[in-house]
């Protein structure tokens, strides 16, 4: 059987490598990584055949959308064909022998800010940011201090030879949602999914209006008047001015059901643009 | 004259600091700035009385809001009063001679993700995360080696003794807005808005909405039919489960005016929760 290339963030050790292998062992597919610095890198890699698939990270329960991925669906010519759902379990890795000796704690700045309550219990601890959790638990390896500790996955523990100093630290249940994109087909049809309905999807569309009153009211009543749920509404700037704002929906339903179709056609007639983003199975 | 006591993101040199300032030369105001360590921290001194105000950053009109900002607005019993909008200059400083040189560049994550393409045209450069960019500049100017630069502000070159190797580097133009806080009044009235109204105001809620379709349909109808312009809406994660979210939105107008406190009464009957975030001029 033929392995498929699959982008994602690196270096080795990060939950985006956890989330594709699950993911990958669930479908019974065999997979080579490739590992890229960025989530931007991950998705251009697309259109240069460089793999079949990028996943990146797309929404956290706790700390909203990814920024840089919703830049990188507005701007690159790629389609979501899936979607992972993965729960974060974050650890306070290090070679302290206890809680009480750490003195300053790395992460990625999403991980600190998903362990926030769990940071000010520890009185006195200096935080500093690190580029992946993974990245941290390295910085936490490499020092030669006494009481340096990161916030970090179990695996990256083993990897760097780490302690767990404590399980489970985030403030709330954690989960990170995940996207599989491929290339955008070649197709007249803007509203082509390569992913055939399966009876349990969402579908993703990025949408541009017009400034006027009143103008994203017109836009969610072609959902709300055919019945569709919206499962998700974010905004994310245009970048031409502040306050200017494109929005990412996602919407249950497939672009082959009549009523999704439908609304997305009129939706089209309304606004600046609309860039459909695809039709997939819900996790 | 008595010294209005203000909160602030530090270290000294931060954009929070220099928005700040700006805002109480221009009203003629004397204050003293106390520093803190995280915006949550910046936030939560106001109910202990320690400060009169924060000021915190909201949004970027490249990268869009700030989370643990409107976290803190959800959490805290704080009001806004005003806001100011400050333009991003970023810098790259150093001690190397050329841009050929750079090997290294430290930054917050907000500043690399926005000069994303500069950094892409220096070949073969690292890339790594400080706390704030005044912190990265004290990173480059502690380094030993060479080619370790910063992505920061022209102060922060100053303070630290760097040279500014080149100037406005940010992809387009990034501007930040700010927002003053204080303390929420004790009043019955829970659309009480410490700011009178000035005939160009702004009005901030944050809403959690009840689950069933159309619901954000339902609610944005209150703002459409009063002809009451809507300046952002963003989606927040509610934090207890993926895809639950709640709504930070900003409309024309002032609390006082019939229209605005109508669509507010009405939207406060049929949702799980509103909290009214203030009404203040707009800057």
């Amino acid at each position: 059987m033929k392995k498929m290339l699959v982008g994602v963030l690196g270096p080795e050790g990060t939950f985006s490598e956890s989330a594709v292998l699950s993911w990958a062992r669930k479908k019974g597919e065999r997979i080579e990584l490739r590992y890229y610095d960025t989530i931007s890198d991950a998705v251009e890699v697309l259109s240069k055949n460089e793999v079949e698939y990028s996943v990146v990270p797309i929404e956290n329960s706790l700390e909203g959308s990814v920024g840089e991925t919703l830049d990188a669906l507005s701007r690159e010519d790629v389609v979501i064909v899936g979607e992972i759902l993965q729960p974060i379990e974050m650890c306070l890795v290090g070679r302290c022998r206890s809680l009480e000796e750490v003195k300053i704690i790395f992460s990625h700045p999403h991980a600190l800010a998903q362990c926030r309550n769990f940071i000010r219990r520890l009185k006195g601890v200096k935080i500093r940011q690190a580029d992946s959790t993974t990245h941290a638990a390295k910085l936490a390896s490499e020092s030669q201090t006494n009481g340096v500790a990161a916030l970090s996955s179990e695996s990256s523990a083993h990897r760097y030879n780490l302690d767990v100093l404590a399980y489970n630290v985030q403030d709330r249940e954690s989960i990170t949602r995940f996207v599989i994109l491929e290339k955008a087909p070649h197709d007249k049809d803007k509203l082509s999914a390569p992913s055939p309905a399966t009876g349990n999807d969402k579908t993703s569309i990025l949408i541009y209006i017009k400034d006027r009153p009143g103008a994203l009211y017109d836009i969610l009543g072609e959902f709300a008047n055919r019945n569709i749920n919206l499962t998700k509404i974010e905004s994310r700037p245009s970048k031409k001015a502040l306050g200017d704002y494109m929005f990412y929906v996602d919407c249950d339903g497939h672009v082959e059901e009549k009523a999704v179709r439908d609304a997305l056609l009129s939706i089209d007639k309304k606004v600046k643009m609309l860039k459909f983003l695809g039709s997939y199975p819900k996790a």
